[in-house]
């Protein structure tokens, strides 16, 4: 838990500060985009001078957000007061955003990961939160920071996208508090929920139906999987960015604790995701392939063919489950 | 909103009371048995002798619920002091059960329904409430009824069930406000969400993906549609129930504004479901073919092959969409 002083401390930095890079990870969500959009518009409505950066643009079902089109893919300004990595822990998961971030004169870091370089000198992170967007609504409610349905709407996108809608374990008393007061202060979760998962391009439908028609479980019934080829993301003309859900249809198969979605987002170069229920710890399992993520969702890359993919990431899961 | 006198009321005349039969209307949701489940389970916390009644029983998706081993399809007891309908208005709805309840020395109504014949005595309505579950909640918290886990399940269960996962406008900031407050007394969203929507044997989700698979949209984008033959019902084992929900990801696709599923049921017998938004009126198409419904979503059947089925019942949309 963030202590109220640490939340005061730090926005008081914001505040003496005039001007903000704000940078989203890669393979940008809801989580990330709604955060930085939110803490831009309240820094913006203080006077602030932002600029929000997410390398990868802004994903079609993301695109209702307000302000969003200001949101750009690069800058080549390197003035900033201060440089804030929002929803990811390292400079990693920010591509070229990271030369704007690291060339301001302060460093901070706003997520919800848990912490492992401990980016930056102002650090507004609490791994216990669902989402970003919660951590940033904790910093702004700690300073009475007045805010309005534009900044609400960002925020509640956030936790809805994080918690897939408040189905997600990470789901708590304190997030569902949140999301009463964000929808007091005008937000939409019915709308939210809609432009959120229920707006997706029909290549994006045909790609999860194909998803589905590989679904496998293994001879245990702990694990089931799915698999995306790159043949079938360029049959449909579909792109990485249509696959960002699918994980969590594989894990509404009755059965298994472990969920994974296997992508050949290039050839050779196999995209995992990983989620679980019950406890069963999935970062383990990405760490073990160099990757990571939390308890009950991880990611990582294996190199090589789907099959070796499936084979060795199955394996692996089934040994943290003995 | 209800009175917190009419709340306090109807609990003391509850209190007066030794035995209640607590019905749930007809096909049931996890609504009518959460919330009846629920206020059983309270009251006999507080020695009341409770009997609830669920003329069709328990579905599947709602065997997890605690208690739910506890209700039974009918009763020849006709000695109830008091006889409570659990959210409906009038006695047609619970079927059988009509006479335990009118036959018992009061009637009592909890719901969440618009008021049409106002039945009972003890009346605890409130129709702009998400769920009856919420209701009921505020009687409990109106009375300082103290009450644990188990009653907690049942009511999150009715609000989870009721909102779409808080993904329907009926979703208020208070529903999110007894949502948290559930959970801190032991309620557990993430399993309720997956045991109510996220449960379905592997076999369906294949159908589901050979379905969106199937997935065309008509040349002026207006109406999108999935195809199931008997052929795919038969190659997954999977049977006419493991349809049920599949159009509604259909109606995910972005664009149209009228989604349609045809099943195979049998071999020349098309089943046709019909689902629109932004008020396009699906009730006139089905009526067109012998069907009917609600506006926004209908039903018919069709002989003859899918493609059949399909060119008749896309035109006829196309049609009344001029």
């Amino acid at each position: 838990m963030m202590k109220i002083d640490l939340l005061k401390d730090a926005w008081a930095r914001f505040m003496e500060a005039r001007s903000f890079v704000l940078a989203c990870h890669q393979r940008p969500d809801g989580d990330t985009l709604g955060s930085a959009l939110g803490l831009a518009h309240v820094l913006r409505l203080a006077g602030k001078d932002v600029v929000v950066i997410s390398e990868d643009g802004i994903p079609d079902n993301y695109t209702f957000l307000p302000e969003s089109d200001t949101v750009v893919t690069s800058t080549d300004r390197r003035d900033f007061d201060i440089g804030v990595l929002i929803d990811s822990e390292g400079t990693k998961r920010i591509g070229s955003a990271a030369d704007a971030v690291t060339s301001s004169k302060v460093h901070a870091c706003v997520d919800h990961h848990l912490p492992s370089g401990g980016f930056g000198e102002i650090r507004v992170v609490d791994y216990h939160r669902s989402s970003t967007a919660e951590v940033v609504y904790e910093l702004l409610e700690a300073n009475d920071v007045i805010f309005d349905a534009v900044a609400a709407t960002h925020l509640l996108t956030g936790i809805i996208s994080d918690t897939g809608g408040f189905k997600f374990s990470n789901t708590k008393p304190r997030t569902f508090e949140i999301a009463s007061k964000l929808q007091a202060h005008g937000a939409d979760p019915a709308m939210i929920a809609r432009e959120v998962y229920e707006s997706r391009p029909i290549r994006s439908m045909k790609l999860l139906g194909r998803a589905l028609g590989s679904l496998q479980i293994d001879e245990s019934g702990r694990v089931v999987w799915a698999t995306i080829s790159k043949h079938d993301l360029d049959e449909l003309g579909a792109t990485d960015a249509d696959t960002d859900s699918i994980v969590n249809h594989v894990t509404t198969v009755k059965g298994p604790k472990v969920a994974i979605l296997f992508r050949e987002s290039k050839p050779g170069s196999i995209r995992i995701s990983l989620r679980s229920r019950d406890g069963v710890d999935v970062d383990r399992v990405a760490r073990a392939f160099g990757g990571g993520g939390h308890k009950a969702a991880a990611g990582c890359h294996v190199e090589g063919s789907l099959d070796h993919a499936v084979d060795v990431v199955v394996n692996e899961v089934l040994k943290w489950m003995e």
